[in-house]
């Protein structure tokens, strides 16, 4: 059983991943570190899981933290993974990192990212940056195994976006100055922390926009579809919130460069991702919505084509905790673990 | 005092007219018309109106709905109104028509609308068809007027679109080729009929796209920014549904073609609607959703554009039963009878 | 017209009440204090407002505060009305009190209210406390009149559950040691400051008893039912909050002492309020709901009876923030001055 | 591995058990069976299981069909099961019915259910009706065993109520003449097919009662609290419906006849509940909601009383689909099977 250690507990990356892993038939939770909440058992914590796991949270300092695992998932904040990482990983733990401190291998691109966030862009722990992967296991998994150390699990819209638009921009049947992703996303994609337009009454009719200036996923989706088409891309990128609370939508949009029809695209993706268990591709009639990836680690891709523009236009839905969050993170455990990729992970979510 | 007929009473459409024209203080109901809630009071069909409207709902051959009316609102399906109408206008009624029927002047545009929904492609009245006004206030205000004998409303996506692109579209700073509207709607625009896609279970925690190989509201939205434009325009537009009950957002892009930039996009956003009392244009850092439209007859626009892509972005927010249907048909109503166009229409939404 | 001033825009009480007075045709709102909210325009904190209103929300000790006014709503929480309202009265306003400063005429009861809420007990204007008018219209329309100088607008479960209550209490024909009320609200009756609770993931999909030790508006209600039915009573009062942002449905129980059965009770409830334009009264097999009284100043009722168990059952169906707050207040100020009690009330809600 | 078929596949009730199953590691769906879907993969009826099942649903009349199965589970109307259940007791199956079938062992309490919902009152497998047992592992674990050959699964309502006052009405606390469930569900209570009023626009800012005639699960609440006290039993039951998917929180209510207070009270309910590992009792100051059971095959409970009228509260929260139907119905696989009556229901719900 592999021994695993949760930084972060109290938020929802860290009871998704404890949910996960109370499933999990090889791994087991053996320590649940969250500062605001040590001393409370998980039940006091997330009442949900009251009976189910009798661990009790503990602070950094506590001494049953400081025993090394086979395994460190931190679902904290950005800038607490670099100053953690090296720690953990010195006693021989393999960490998986929900921010985006370990998401990118060259200093220039955190430093974008890291100011698009108004966050200080000096890395701290830049040696550790250059190993790191980035764990979108269908785009990276020749480089997520036994010998890797840290991984940078993607942002949520990361997600969705890359595995919307990595078969076209790989291709090179599309003109890379065209692509526009139309992102839609769940409320719980914001945290747990309440704020104003999260209020219930605030939120349950409205949708909207938000950081229209630049959202920081932006320079994942970037890096990736640069690494895959090999030329450097901007795209337009637009974050929007609606009335859900798991679930991301964005349909992604690009010109195509030939004659490729719709029959052609669906068969490229299909093929694209044949060997990954995780990704479902469908024709342009299929009826499939957020509601039917909820709760599960799969990406449902609707692609279609309109010859009046020739515009390629793919519907990408994911749940933005789960293969958008825990769920990628679990993979990444399984892969760097060599455990079958689907451990753990083969589960529906419950309908309705 | 207006007299007032409404045919089809007991949809979204009629119940939303009704609702504003209770508050009217130049028009009153005479006459409602509903097959299939004949004999029922409006307290019956609609129980949140019980008391303050006390007719009862009458069949097409009921003798009250053969008396002459100034104004008929057409809260019917395609094909009813094509029907109705020269016989409403015969008795000396204005016709204001919700569906397709007088949306376009053309019979091989309306042909490709008929055709997108199925429908037969011949239109019954072809020559009251010629004289039709696309009833779209702000674009067409110069044409709704006392010699108006049959407006056909605007489809609700068309609304959140076309005031969204129109300012660009007009401008010729845009490559139209490049046009792509990404429209979110709530659920009240399928209207009234149970479905299992609407149905509160399957869709409180889902969003989807549909109708993926062409939405019919595509056609009036290419015919008008033609006509701004003065080119020929193929759109490409994806029709998505979220689980709100009133509201569109339509987000806008098109690529720009000359060095505009935010600042200038948003000055010509405000001069185009300066008129326009329902219109209002923010900049790209306003806090604005779907909320802060819903109830009310506004259209709130955000403007913003992003220089590293060169591509423009409007997001279009509209109650699409209010702006989107019974709010414009209201709106011209009174531009036909030389009414105050805000009158019994400048009316707060209630928040939250 | 009336000059209107209104203290504590920025809340969902100050927002009501402004929506309302938007549309009245013989009041106008002046001043808008708001301390968090001063220098702002309307459509800042409002921005559905934004075009309909040009006033700016000043200070407390700004000099347009200090003008006299013929009402004052003070849409502010406890201990501020008791302070402020003998100043504007003083000026030669009428003060309408959202708080539970001016509910009760009597000290003890005032005590009572208070220590249920963790508050200071002592009241600061006992004096006026003296000649304050519960504002339950329909239970105390003659005693709101030209000559009445403080309202205390009742609690949002208060009304609901007295209103369901009120005929059978004063009928004689209950056992008034059997009253229960289960109320559900929504959860716009907690306030627009965030909380845990009513963060939209945590909310969405959850429905929760609270302060099941005991609610303070159990006070206002067994007060107005002593003062009905001539004796002391104590009620079981639970309640209950779920996933909707407007509405009260609090079904009311009471063992019935008589041989009354449903057919007698739905008549006695008819009778008690026929002189009342907002409470509708409906026989067992109605089909309503909250949504049907949903920003709408209307209380419905539903009247049953189990003759299996001897126990009547009244479902009672009101818009917390309308006929549970600014509705009411609105209600009250027409009588205060001699209006129609149902001018700018005679509103529909909007549907759906 | 226990052969299992499963008869209604397409429903909600369906769809619950298929779920479970595909996780219990001592049970194998070998059947599915839906005449209205026969043909189709699990994938195209239940599109979030696609890839998860490989199972074509068949008809009734299919080869497959005919095939012995150790166990069925007929989430089927009412009148299906006692047609059906039978034959596959004469194949050696047992049979956990979801419909109130087999609810009663006495044909007279059968027909004042049936009547209650408009039935034929003649049951067609009287001789089977009398080994049956109820299927409400707590109160009748005792007769849930390897003997057993046909389980009426209980009301979701029902589950609710019950475990709800149980441990009262058994301990002669209580005036059992006092006892009040006031009862609210989430929408899937209701099923699949859409109809007004569970369509979106209407339902999700709605709550309302229904049914307030007689409800069809008051038979068997009423039946099985006789046979815990001893004494029969007439209940108030309200039954209501809020805007939530699934859960129901059932408020108990009950005059206590001696000095009992609430401390007392929850100690009795821990007591009662100690061995039941799917029961949390907890004291009247948790903070618990339906959010906590969901999706999962817990009970939480949380006790109250209201010393002032003597009267106690007992919130029940569960999720229907789970403990109040499919959960409950693998829970009585496992008794009749001899496995861990947790097997494969020891699993978290996921939050949020």
């Amino acid at each position: 059983m592999l021994k695993v250690k949760i930084i972060g507990t109290g938020g929802y990356g860290g009871v998704g991943i404890t949910e996960l892993l109370l499933g999990h038939p090889e791994a087991e939770i053996v320590c649940m570190v969250d500062p605001s909440n040590a001393g409370k058992s998980i039940g006091d914590v997330h009442p949900h899981l009251d009976g189910l796991c009798s661990l009790v949270v503990c602070s950094m300092e506590a001494p049953e933290a400081q025993e090394p695992a086979d395994v460190v998932f931190m679902a904290t904040p950005d800038k607490v993974g670099m100053e953690l990482a090296p720690v953990e990983i010195e006693k021989g733990a393999k960490v998986i990192d929900y921010s985006g401190d370990f998401r990118f291998n060259h200093l220039a691109t955190y430093e974008d990212y890291a100011s698009r966030l108004g966050l200080d862009v000096v890395h701290q722990a830049p040696d550790l940056l250059k190993e790191s992967v980035y764990g979108l296991s269908e785009l990276r998994r020749e480089s997520l195994n036994a010998s890797t150390r840290v991984v940078g699990n993607p942002g949520c819209f990361a997600v969705s976006a890359l595995l919307g638009m990595a078969p076209a921009a790989k291709s090179g049947m599309i003109d890379l100055n065209s692509i526009i992703f139309d992102a839609k996303t769940g409320v719980s994609g914001a945290g747990k922390t309440p704020r104003p337009s999260f209020h219930y009454p605030a939120r349950y009719e409205n949708m909207n926009a938000y950081r229209l200036s630049g959202h920081q996923h932006v320079c994942e989706i970037e890096h990736e579809l640069a690494r895959l088409s090999g030329y450097p891309i901007h795209v337009t990128f637009t974050a929007q919130v609606v009335p859900i609370c798991r679930g991301i939508m964005t349909t992604c949009y690009a010109k195509t460069t030939s004659d490729i029809d719709e029959s052609a695209l669906y068969d490229m993706y299909v093929e694209f991702y044949k060997n990954d268990p995780f990704v479902r591709v469908y024709p342009s009639d299929k009826v499939t919505g957020t509601v039917h990836v909820r709760e599960s680690n799969y990406c449902n891709l609707v692609v279609s084509h309109d010859p009046r523009t020739g515009t390629m236009r793919i519907v990408s839905h994911i749940d933005n905790l789960m293969k958008g969050q825990a769920g990628s993170a679990l993979q990444n455990m399984n892969l760097l673990f060599d455990l079958d990729e689907t451990l753990g992970l083969a589960l529906p979510g419950r309908f309705p």
